[in-house]
């Protein structure tokens, strides 16, 4: 390791300047007010650009007592189209609001150590999933000073605002049509991937409920799926073998597997095996048939972004729940 | 606004556990090498549980002059399974080299901008997009402490190490093989949406100059394509019109799209028109005919955090340049 030549500070700045550090500090950190001329602003940032100084997040944090961070927390299961954009959109939003949003990475260890981390950076907010956080790490947070943590998921946290996505809602959609649509022996993908099963696992209880609701004489089978070509065919024996008439197949993707292994087989779709994909990709419209789906919506970045902005000012307020997830069958041709 | 009770601090733990400050800084931060026995340990970390106490990233962050923070800055470009495969890994992968690594959103503002943002979290490292990168942007950061600023894109960045991304082989690879194949009027499809330009620039160029070296009288004319049916319908007309024999449709998703109008429109794949994809998904080999594509693999998330830990250790090192794509033609039916 070699020494490099120390970062420049704001006194550096304020000498080059002609100006106070404190004058330094109210233009560099926005919170001049109107208390610094316009000719003195441009001064301090010519001085600023020309020395290379930028403020220190840490130091104007300790100052504060807390940052403008807003950490969302990854899920190391894969996230498709939807979520990726509700993501990016919901940064852009923050970034509006004056906040830095980073995502933060899924975190090792159980109980509270995952919390325990996000603590550390002093965030004035944390949105994760409900799955990794439990009333013990709301705890933590709050007094590490976070003002508003909220939790993505189907079940609320105990003290932590909850955004609920049900997903119960998008397997009880494709039951009940596919129960409309005179279908009484209904599979129901189970994706091979693990990390999955916090999703497919509400979609499949959504199905069962469906028909327990409907009084019908129909019944709900697991069909196991990976996402390969091998796994499809034995997932179209294994429909066969059952006497299926219809499938959920958790999601369009999984859907498009499974359809091109029945078609393989010489099932016809839907006169046979009715099928129903999740996430109205673009490619599903492109099936032939063209794959039943059910669509899923997220509010706008924006909304969730005031909201967070709400919730941080006050910070003593009563834990809110809402729903984020609207979900819609559209239904094609393959059911 | 009210108020909520000030955060436990560590002095707080220290007069619970009996020990001194430095004694639970040094416990809570892993800093005790064989200074602490166990038992002080085992005391120290059930005073701060008990009081709620973690340790404040930015305050260590001060006090030694710099983070365990690494940036990874994303794009507002929609990105594919392969990236979102990589960053996970590549998370993980730092978190096991004792790094703090977040998802920064895409910045607003050009120019230097973007940098001074990342610079007032005074990162140890920052791998970002070159494309969003300036050679001052990485005066900047190196000036705020920043020990290894690194580019993901096609072209260096002055002063930075350069992950070098060479889109321009994955149109090269589809280039040689559609010539190889006998094309000669080869379409390149240009996505509707203008953030895949920094993608599907170099990916046209690279078909170009497989044209170009091959020596054959072959010619390249741009498709373009929003990823809607309507689109795909207008350039399955355009691809008569042309007179094309094949098209490299710059990824899967297109070429799938593509595929089913030119299907609909009474066009033979492969006889006619020739199609090659890119990103190998899954979903391209289950259709009829089965859509060759460009495989395109990146290093292991575990490879790259160990030359991020190199390039922090020593700052002073001579900018790397490193190719992280590796491009293989997967030829299926389709071509």
């Amino acid at each position: 390791m070699t020494s490099t030549p120390p970062p420049p500070t704001s006194a550096d700045v304020a000498r080059l300047a002609g100006v106070s550090r404190a004058t330094v500090s109210f233009v560099l950190n926005d919170t001049a007010g109107g208390r610094v001329g316009e000719q003195t602003r441009q001064r301090v940032r010519a001085a600023a650009d020309q020395l290379g100084y930028v403020p220190h997040a840490a130091a104007r944090s300790l100052r504060a007592g807390r940052t403008g961070l807003v950490l969302l927390v990854g899920s190391s299961a894969p996230i498709g189209p939807l979520f990726s954009g509700f993501y990016r959109e919901l940064q852009q939003a923050l970034q509006r609001h004056g906040y830095t949003s980073v995502l933060y990475g899924p975190s090792r260890g159980g109980g509270e150590e995952p919390a325990r981390g996000w603590a550390e950076l002093r965030p004035a907010a944390v949105l994760c999933l409900e799955s990794i956080l439990t009333p013990a790490g709301v705890g933590i947070l709050h007094r590490a000073g976070t003002r508003a943590v909220l939790t993505l998921g189907t079940r609320p946290v105990p003290g932590a605002h909850a955004l609920v996505m049900d997903q119960h809602e998008v397997g009880a959609a494709a039951g009940a049509h596919l129960l409309a649509r005179g279908r009484r022996r209904i599979g129901v993908v189970v994706p091979g991937d693990r990390d999955l099963d916090q999703f497919s696992g509400p979609r499949t209880a959504g199905v069962r409920s469906a028909v327990a609701s409907s009084g019908l004489d129909a019944r709900v089978e697991l069909l196991p799926l990976g996402y390969t070509e091998e796994s499809g065919v034995q997932a179209a024996a294994r429909c066969r073998e059952l006497g299926l008439d219809a499938v959920f197949a958790y999601n369009d993707e999984y859907a498009m597997l499974l359809m091109r292994s029945l078609q393989d087989a010489g099932v016809d779709i839907p006169r046979q095996v009715a099928v129903v994909g999740a996430d109205d990709l673009l490619l599903g419209a492109l099936l032939r048939p063209r794959l039943s789906t059910v669509h899923m919506s997220l509010p706008k970045g924006e909304e969730l972004a005031s909201l967070v902005e709400q919730l941080v000012a006050d910070p003593s307020s009563v834990p809110v729940t809402g729903n984020l997830l609207t979900v819609r069958l559209v239904e094609r041709e393959s059911s």
